[in-house]
C-alpha cells in the first residue's frame, strides 16, 4: 500500500487529476498502466487514491526512466484518451525526492 | 481541487498514510491542521485523497518553511496523536518539484 521505496535521492511524478463523468474505459486502461508500469526500467512504486481529486504518485529511479515511460507506445494512446475523454483536468509534477522517513506501528520506527 | 503552484522549483511534502479503524478525533484536528497549515509562510496549496491509503501533497517555496510547519506546536501535538492513535503506518518524502505541465479541458492547454 505504502511503496517500499530505496533510500533518498529518486524521483516522484505527482499526477493529481480531475476526472470526466462516467467509466468510459477508464478502470480497465488504468488497471493495465498500473501493470505496465510497474515492469518499466527504474520503477520502484507507486501509491494512489481518489475522492474528489485523484493523486497518483509513481516513484522512479532517474529522470530517464521517467521519460521512457512518459514516452512508452500503450502510455502514450492512453496519455491521449485521458485529455480527450476521462480527465477534466490534471497536473503533472516531477520531483527530486531527497529525504524520507516514516512510521510503522509494527515496527515502530520513525 | 488541484493546487495552483507557481513555477518550480518549489517543494512537496508527499505524506502516505494508512489509518487505524475508528475516527478518534481525526476528522476535526485533520480539518484543523489542514486551516493552519494553509496560513504557514511559504504554503502553497495542498491534495488530498483517501481510499485504501490517503495521499496529501503540500507544497511550499522552499524547506524552511516545511522545516517552521514540521515544528509548529498544534502540529507537533497532531503529529504525536497521529503515531499513538490515528496511523498504522505512514511516510513522509521531501520533494523537489523541478518541472510540471497540466491540462485543463475550459484551456485546453498543456
Amino acid at each position: 500500500m505504502i511503496a517500499e521505496t530505496p533510500k533518498p535521492p529518486y524521483y516522484a511524478v505527482i499526477f493529481t487529476s480531475v476526472r470526466t463523468e462516467g467509466d468510459n474505459g477508464y478502470s480497465d486502461v488504468s488497471e493495465k498502466m498500473v501493470e505496465l508500469a510497474s515492469k518499466q526500467p527504474g520503477f520502484l512504486g507507486m501509491e494512489s487514491a481518489r475522492e474528489d481529486v485523484g493523486i497518483t504518485v509513481s516513484y522512479w529511479e532517474d529522470l530517464e526512466s521517467i521519460k521512457v515511460w512518459k514516452r512508452n507506445l500503450e502510455h502514450l494512446a492512453a496519455q491521449k484518451q485521458g485529455k480527450e475523454v476521462w480527465y477534466h483536468s490534471y497536473k503533472t509534477r516531477i520531483a527530486r525526492v531527497e529525504r524520507d522517513y516514516g512510521f510503522d506501528r509494527e515496527v515502530n520506527r520513525d
